[in-house]
């Protein structure tokens, strides 16, 4: 079973998609397994994070720190464009995430929600792609 | 199959799971196939890495170049706690990890351990679930 | 069923393989799944990047300047080795990767490949398995 979703996102923007996921593991009908979360395309990434105001702010000031957008890029030179730093972001967190679940229920934990993060300079409409595996 | 093991932690410190992790296999009576190791709560994390005393002090120590402890996070304004830092390098390496067997036997390197991560600021019993895919 | 490959690399270089994983799930003859990518061995690592010049240089330089090379780590007293930087680059990456397919096709986005990359500091070949989950 498969499914994607679209999740518009401004630079350095993430969303909580934990009810998606949850959603799409009850309508999967499967009791136990593991649930497979993808970022489609280059600048997105996946992980886990306590999804709240001040991490939501904290977790892209951090990456920027490592990544800083506006210095030069090597990427710039090949499309004169300005996300090197982006990609190297998304590099770095990935794209891929696999959660468990039990009688139904992500083993995540209270504080553990899934977010998709869009590191690009610009809005995007990030997909992403749930999968029972 | 699913099980979940607790690994007690200190602030920075890691375990090396492999060999629960290759019991489990074993005892799946699997021959071929993939096991996922999560770990629950966002302030741990689960990668490889070669477990020897060096590392066990490098590694911790450049996350938290990257994200020091003791500096301000949003994350403190939230819940007035102070490790903002613990999220931020969690959600950087990530929960998930997932390692091929063949023969019954995990397809890692000689020098490749599976290891939990606890980046919280205080002594944590990590849940780590273990699940063949 | 399960493949191993081979990428020789030399320091911080790295090899798109999604032309090999996509031959890979089409010989696996499966419509819909996932596939799991995993580097063997505790100085490489799998990632997604726009696999063109310049983020080939790009990330590799960023990782540096996470954990610069050169610099002291507690690794080197425990071999007298001198790459203590790659196994940290390595272990925040990480060594797995799972990407769904769907009618036989990667879902990838057009400017995401697969990346295998050899973190270490000397030329190695690095093993990579490919896996059907």
């Amino acid at each position: 079973m498969i499914r994607e979703i679209t999740v518009e996102l401004g630079m350095d923007e993430m969303a909580d998609i934990t009810d998606e996921v949850r959603e799409f593991v009850r309508e999967s009908g499967k009791e136990n397994g593991a649930v497979l979360i993808f970022s489609i395309g280059s600048t997105g990434a996946i992980t886990t994070i306590e999804y709240e105001p001040g991490l939501k702010k904290d977790f892209p000031r951090i990456m920027n720190k490592i990544a800083p957008y506006g210095e030069d890029y090597e990427h710039h030179k090949t499309w004169n464009d300005d996300n090197g730093s982006s990609h190297v972001k998304a590099s770095i967190v990935g794209p891929s995430l696999v959660v468990p679940f039990s009688n139904g229920e992500l083993m995540l934990g209270t504080w553990q929600q899934i977010a998709v993060v869009n590191f690009d300079t610009r809005k995007r409409k990030r997909r992403v792609v749930l999968q029972i595996l």
